[in-house]
């Protein structure tokens, strides 16, 4: 029986990419080697690292006026890196709580410097993404929002209505699901495990007027560092990379991001359409207007069924819904590689399901 | 043609490994998905990770004393989060200085905390490795080495010989090449891409009494919460620690650490006596009491000869040969991946092309 997955990240790549990966597995280009096997400073790496940033840039259209770094460590670094480079004396951080990882994104800041949390969704138990009514101040350091809420279900549906002057955004499980506005934004990160590759980098864009040396920020902490070592100040994570250009010229050649935002809410209307026609059977848990096209999330009209759920549905051969912990109930987690059958088996299960527990 | 690498790192891993690689690439234990599609907080990937641990625990005797994390960044991160971690008040850091990456090293804490060069090789030109005579201080934070030096082909010979109640020593390049006593350390750090692994994953050996929460250090950068959550705080470089796990498999298949010793001894003379029985046509960087297992430098007695060394090293299928731009020349890599074949089609090269040149 072929399985399908709805894993929340680390998680399934596009089957084309994991083709040619293998394809190439021992001799890259003729070498005798894999990619990972060789230096970082060779050409046959610095090729695939240019073209990574250069495919960036085009996806995303991303202007001048901005660098892409990929770095390690994940969004959690981030949540360091942010505030050690960016709270100067006498500002503020601001930040946006719309689930558990602005949470802690927020909680990290606190560590480093003066930070507030200026906006709330909690009130709604993260169900509700909040009015986003904040006026910007001049002493605020920056904005920090997360784009989509992985835990919760809920995506600002908007990527292009907040004006802030030093706007940051987390968007590790959102990028390159839709088009938006870079221009609008002063950092973008995202740790590649959802939509742009394996785990173990993270996709930068920074506005190059934040790329600013600090005598007591640690050089492999800087953004102004990487930035003038191209990414190259440290031994990068070759094949971590390797894939995410593969990844990310997958995206190119399927029609790029507004494609990819096209199949997404294709994809995600199946599902809860599933949710919406059952007529309390299932709930989502996210409120509709905050729903997120990448994790879909639900729970059970009667949740003496949960156990039951998880385990027809692996006996259909589908897995990774379980919810997270905080929220329970399931989540169905649809990156940009999930393809479109595989949501389609999802609703049809779930209609059978109901149909046999629903009297 | 064969081709033969000797890259400084990232570079070539054992046969075995990448062939065990290729064979589960689509289908990780009857999953249909390669184990960097699985989620990390998955059975799947949570029995690789602890293997790792147990694997790096019984090849290197790691007694209970002490912990075993595999976090993000390299070496370069662990130059900032040692200091960040480790001076307290009132304690100054001491670094001994026999290269370029332990100046780097120093040079990270000077920014962080009180930080002081005990002892340096400089005046030998890093040729040889200091005398070792530095006796602890009740205000020391703690006393840094690094036990091989890439750059340069030196190599502390013996690890068990430094005494210091804090013993802290970066072994990127030379962990599991030989045996030595763990105990004596408090923290032994490694990035993987020479002996371990791919790039992208750093292993970190630490005493517990070392794991203590600091208020003001970030939680992605304080071992005491990396231990705590057993190297699962955020998402690991799930495909590099597969990896590392598989290498550690293949150097306790091939008979251990103490093997890895014998042969990386018989590999280095191979090219030793090369340059040794070549009456000054090659001439060894490093002092002969000072020769690095790991790294090989040397240089040419007619510099005029290095750009004609490199074509025909190439012409005859051998790669990587080019000495690092601090010390010019030449450097062959021969870390625990590298084939004793290899060192022999190197040497024999090398008496070759003094042959033809060495009138």
């Amino acid at each position: 029986m072929k399985r399908i997955y709805f894993q929340a990240g680390p998680t399934t790549l596009p089957k084309e990419v994991m083709e040619q990966a293998k394809e190439e597995w021992d001799d890259f280009q003729g070498t005798g080697l894999n990619i990972m096997e060789h230096s970082h400073r060779g050409k046959h790496y610095e090729d695939i690292h240019e073209q990574a940033k250069s495919r960036m840039r085009l996806l995303l259209d991303i202007p001048d006026t901005h660098d892409v770094l990929f770095l390690q460590g994940g969004a959690s670094l981030q949540f360091a890196m942010i505030p050690m480079n960016l709270i100067s004396q006498g500002k503020t951080a601001k930040y946006v709580l719309t689930g558990s990882w602005s949470e802690k994104a927020f909680k990290e800041a606190k560590r480093i410097g003066s930070s507030e949390a200026v906006i709330t969704g909690k009130d709604s138990e993260y169900r509700t993404l909040p009015k986003m009514d904040y006026v910007p101040s001049d002493s605020d350091a920056y904005l920090h929002i997360t784009s989509n809420n992985t835990i919760y279900g809920t995506q600002w549906q908007d990527l292009n209505t907040f004006t802030h002057p030093t706007l940051i955004a987390d968007m590790s499980s959102d990028i390159m699901s839709k088009p938006f506005s870079v221009s609008n934004y002063a950092l973008i990160y995202a740790g590649a495990q959802k939509n742009l590759g394996p785990s173990g980098v993270t996709a930068i864009i920074i506005r190059k007027d934040l790329l600013q040396d600090h005598e007591n920020v640690p050089s492999i902490l800087s953004y102004a560092v990487h930035a003038k070592n191209k990414s190259l100040y440290n031994t990068p994570p070759v094949y971590s990379i390797y894939l995410l250009n593969l990844v990310l010229d997958w995206v190119d050649r399927s029609g790029g991001v507004a494609e990819m935002e096209v199949r997404n809410k294709k994809k995600a209307d199946v599902i809860y359409n599933a949710i919406d026609r059952s007529n309390g059977f299932y709930n989502g848990y996210a409120t509709p207007e905050s729903r997120s096209l990448m994790n879909v999330t639900f729970t059970l009209g009667n949740s003496d069924l949960e156990k039951q759920f998880i385990k027809e549905s692996e006996e259909n051969g589908i897995y990774g819904l379980k919810g997270h912990r905080s929220v329970g109930g399931f989540r169905a987690s649809i990156y940009n590689a999930v393809p479109q059958e595989s949501c389609e088996s999802l609703a049809e299960f779930m209609d059978h399901f109901q149909e046999k527990y629903g009297k």
